[in-house]
């Protein structure tokens, strides 16, 4: 067989990169805008991160766990620090789970929260997509408030 | 070995789907706005295509010749018909280059464009993340100026 692009710890390690990133993003923004602001016709930048962690540690649980479940984007979360904390808690959680999923059912198709069926894989990589798409959507926000989003390139 | 959890052409796949959404995208905006309308401190959605189309292909050539060069965002389209040709132009090109890196070079170092160091899988991925980044915040610019944005999870 031929050689991995790409092995399961480094697409881990990539999307947690990712996570960093995103968790400074959430850092720039004055509370109020984060759960107040948008731009008409879209969410705010709290609703769309409360999107975020409705897929990532559910939509991992559901997978090691080979089993469909309903996707419940409505988080109570209300304040910056309750966002934070969950962003924080997420973690450990999402390396866990992601650990728990063999090489081998990557290529498997699974129907995701009984609505999304595709690979494994495909479905790990809408997670981070849907991050970084709404992230870039955040430094705008940021941007029309006047404020210097975090460097794309730092994930640190 | 253990199991690829990504094929290169599974990787290549991903990529090609998402440049058929940042087409659409494109092509949603008005003429006067892909070249004009841009948030304070923000670049116009035309120059961030400007920047995507100087990286994916330059850069693969780059990484296929083994060899170095200069990063040049300065590209001079100046109507949406140049922007469409020209991202039309490189798909074919980008497949092309993509095809000629064998596996085994996905994990090597590689210097592109003389300054950004990293393993040739990080830099692929590199392309693709901050396509989706740039997009996202596309999508935003439409809808400040009143349009519905293409479906994210479209591909096709």
């Amino acid at each position: 067989m031929s050689t991995a692009i790409i092995s399961k710890q480094e697409l881990l390690e990539h999307w947690l990169g990712h996570r960093k990133l995103t968790r400074q993003t959430i850092e720039k923004f004055p509370e109020e805008e984060l759960f107040h602001y948008k731009v008409e016709g879209m969410r705010t930048f709290a609703d769309m991160l409360k999107e975020l962690l409705a897929l990532a540690v559910p939509g991992l649980q559901e997978i090691v766990d080979n089993k469909s479940g309903e996707l419940n984007e409505n988080l109570s979360y209300s304040t910056k620090a309750q966002l934070l904390q969950a962003w924080d808690e997420a973690t450990p959680i999402l390396i866990d789970l992601f650990n728990k999923i063999p090489e081998e059912r990557f290529a498997e198709e699974f129907n995701l929260f009984g609505q999304y069926k595709s690979p494994v894989v495909h479905s790990i990589l809408y997670f981070i997509d849907n991050e970084i798409h709404h992230r870039g959507q955040g430094f705008v926000y940021l941007r029309m408030l006047g404020i210097q989003p975090p460097f794309f390139w730092e994930r640190g």
